[in-house]
């Protein structure tokens, strides 16, 4: 089975999974990514803790929520779609007027067949979500509601995973596992990112650590953040948070907050060769964690790849971000620049030739003998990469720079640097 | 009345005064200025005085200058219209033949309804100036030229007002009351200024200190200068010169030397959000007393924020440029530009945020506690721009570089920073 | 006679020698040059000596050399055009198939009628280059081949000319002799030389001294730099690579490495204002010398000025690249242009006012004395440049900075400036 249809079925099997910041739901997502990446650690962080500017809410958890209209017919049910139910809603069990009701229902007028997604996790309230449609076919009449969630004190869960490699220098990853049956935003992130893990952990050679976090978004990453953050102002050299990464639709890319980061030269050289059209968003368009991230004094390289940005497509935070918007090849193709991304910063070097003016390659068989009228050489085009490579190994481009300057892509251009380095021509400083 | 209005009717009263770069008309003016300003102080340099390159021109006063024709008719008069005698002019009492008389006058051609301005500050000369069609008319014969000036030994007048605010660090505005009978060139400037320096004097609450003088040009701002300019290179933080501020057809901007002060950053952002069609000018078309004031190792932040700029407009130094040119609400909108950018740079800071990461808005009112689809989030600009403030927060950006980065005007931004300020979320540094 | 024709004349003698990168062309080649520029020095490099990553290789020369059809008939013979014969060919005596000798045969199928130019300097091997068309005649048979060359031990030769300025800080021109019967690449580029060096010997003043070397490319460059860095390092402020600078259909620019240099200053500022329409090649297609000078830890700031660049045009690197595509115009252009350029060199300095304020240029008899409406002053060009010349002399501009900034040709502004500095407005820092 295509690594693109494998990480489908991952998200298949995670989407009918109620999940919110905190509460079971995470818990049972993780314990199928574990199935995938045993060596995930599960950690859990009591509710009340404080977390900078925060405090961990209590755990929210949710069992059954229904409304009956007057002829006693469940019209909105959270066991069909849990979308219905809105986030951290308290209980309640009661027979209201439908005016009453209406106070408590939300639905999306400019798109009538769409549950909506709403949250209210640090204001007390209930609610229900509905297609628009629906909602205006409601009659006059006393209607029974019925939430039977609890919140109250426990924990907020999330888990991590850290492959090490040669060096203590970091790259981070980050996604959030806190969305309900959303499949872009959110299922892709996480499950794109579990098999990045498997990929890294198979991949022979890695310069760079690697630690992938599974958390719910912004108190999750804040309560990561003040665990760690010494730690990992120390050590990542480079990162992504995954989000919105499993549709067919385009490719999207959001800058750290910096702009000029080893993540985003990476990020930019990789979708420029890769997907040239891609969109570039600017760091006022953020929405996801690297508001955390690279907040100021945090300032973490954090950067975002991404299909379909969030709050850019009409899906978005409906019923509608669902199996049939994102696709294998979607995925595949996040999977796949992720990749290629990493593999860029792992090849990245600082060089510098190790003789004045340029070597003679002709010796060494990597340059015709046969001097020729030059614009015949339209078949030297490594050579041309190779003396373009040898100009710029001053000591002061990195691999990278030299990529951009001569217009290459660095997967490119590495295997050749490498063969220059093994015929002692160049070094890494 | 509106103050557009008051600043037009002082521009009446100075209007018919023969002004110049020393004599009677600048302390005539400077008198009625007091009236507005009783703070004004006025002082008296000796001419002779070396400043710098240059030395304090002798004291010029005229009484009464007029040209009669072979039939004792008085063609030209300068108490009709005290452009028609060049500044500087010498006495004399003399019947000339025309072809004698024609080597003094002046006028324009391309303008024929039109008296130029014309001086003659350091070369001893008589000479009238008139209208074109006027001089086509002369007929030969004997005319009779008299002029009753005097050039002599006197001052250099000018009057400066020091508006103390919390610290001793300056603004400083000058402006000039060198020129005769024009109404946008030149007495836009001390009027507008005039009326900036009452704002200022009921403002509550200055962080800085303003310093205004109302000083002839070139050999007034070289006198100041020459005087004060290690104090000013110290104290000033942005300066403007105010000139031309007072028709109806635009805005201009000419920046200093540098192109990059505190003074030229204030004064693009207002502009740019103010009067977005604004004309931006280059160093190069510089003229008027930022010539000395950025000058090499003078260097002070100088601007000019400007209606229709001098030299560029067709009535510039002629008759034309009259009480009909300029407007109550062209100098109102000069005046009221030059408030905002005040306003801009007295709340600009350098602020930085007192936790990591994003607080939690939410729980101070600040944010929504229901967190719904975001693209409907039209009615949240406040939030977003509390938000976008909070990003940039990190003690290297100032309130103005938020202001642009977040495309927002400072007077928007100010007041939600303040908010912000006021929840122990940030302080300045 | 003109310069231009003089230039072409001297093209003409050096026209049919036979030159490669060592060997008798060479000499004889700087013979001639000795005729015009008597100071130059030769230099002779044994064969054998390492240089870097290079050996200096074995010398060839080349007597005679034919191809005898079945007919007994010369169908090629390197007495009537040196290109016949690949640079460095094996001595041959020797009756071949049409077949075999077809192994040994280079001709343009795009370009018919050109032979083109080919050379194998270290790798040993035979070999003619001939017209397509006349390839395509060839008949089967018999061929008699007869190559009477010698590679052996021997020199590299190379010349240098020194012309002392005032100080010993140097501009340094390179050019290279090493390319047979070629007009445009390669005789433009020592003739020009050539001529360059007359006149650099009879200018009177030349602050800076001239370092001017006749090398064959690549392994000249690189064995003149072996013996010469650390000087070259330390006292070149400037300098030219000195190719295709004959014809007459453009010019072009190819910056050094740094791309910032003040060679890469000057020739883009005269080139800007001398030949606007210049083609700015990028240092990725580079093709000549600056390979060397500008590689990694050498960086010299080595630019070219050229006419038509090698590489560029259809002629290049074959027998059309003859007397007829090159021009005494073209050559006197190319001239001229560095001329130009070395005068920019020459007179820029780094300047800074003696007074604070502007001086007052009137009294000195810089500035008219009658201040008159400005858009009238068309005629005051040279004040216009005076003053913008002093508003930028503040010791942080070269006069090639101001030049940029004020739009105006340095050799516009530099008679100009001289003129403020004999005022003691200015002084040189």
């Amino acid at each position: 089975m295509s690594v693109g249809d494998q990480i489908y079925d991952l998200l298949k099997r995670l989407w009918p999974i109620n999940r919110s910041i905190t509460g079971k739901g995470v818990r049972d997502s993780l314990e199928i990514l574990k199935e995938y990446i045993p060596d995930i650690k599960i950690f859990e962080i009591p509710t009340g803790t404080k977390v900078f500017d925060w405090i961990v809410p209590n755990e929210w958890n949710a069992r059954e929520a229904w409304i009956e209209d007057p002829n006693g017919r469940r019209i909105v049910d959270f066991s069909e779609n849990n979308l219905h139910l809105i986030g951290y809603s308290l209980p309640i069990n009661k027979k209201i007027s439908l005016d009453e009701l209406q106070e408590h229902l939300f639905s999306l007028p400019n798109q009538p067949s769409a549950i909506p997604y709403i949250t209210s996790y640090y204001e007390k309230r209930w609610g229900f979500c509905l297609r628009h449609h629906d909602r205006q076919n409601l009659v006059p009449g006393i209607y029974h509601v019925y939430i039977d969630t609890t919140i109250a004190p426990g924990f907020l869960t999330y888990g991590e995973l850290v492959i090490p490699g040669e060096t203590d220098k970091e790259i981070f990853i980050s996604t959030y596992i806190c969305h309900p049956s959303m499949a872009n935003n959110e299922l892709s992130g996480p499950c794109v990112a579990t098999y990045l893990a498997r990929w890294l952990l198979e991949k022979s050679f890695k310069r760079y650590t690697y630690r992938i976090v599974f958390i719910p978004e912004t108190i999750g990453s804040i309560t990561y953040l003040y665990q760690n953050m010494p730690y990992l102002k120390k050590h990542v050299i480079a990162g992504f948070n995954l989000t919105c990464i499993g549709d067919d639709r385009c490719y999207s890319y959001l800058p750290s907050r910096n702009g000029n980061t080893l993540s985003d030269q990476a990020a930019q050289h990789v979708l420029s060769h890769y997907a040239p059209d891609f969109k570039k968003y600017d760091y006022l368009q953020r929405g996801s964690d690297e508001r955390q991230y690279c907040s100021p004094g945090v300032d973490l390289p954090i950067v975002s790849i991404m299909r379909s940005k969030y709050c850019e497509y009409p899906e978005y935070h409906t019923s509608l971000d669902d199996l049939t918007l994102v696709t294998p090849s979607g995925l595949y193709g996040g999977y796949s620049i992720m990749c290629k991304t990493i593999d860029a910063i792992e090849c990245n070097t600082l060089p510098r030739v190790t003789y004045l003016c340029e070597p003679q390659l002709g010796r060494r068989g990597l340059y015709p003998t046969l001097s020729q009228k030059r614009t015949d050489l339209f078949s030297f085009k490594t050579v041309k990469i190779m003396m373009d490579c040898l100009a710029y190994c001053d000591g002061f481009h990195s691999l990278l720079d030299i990529a951009e300057i001569i217009k290459t892509p660095i997967w490119v251009l590495a295997p050749i640097y490498i063969k220059l380095r093994n015929e002692g021509l160049v070094r890494d400083l």
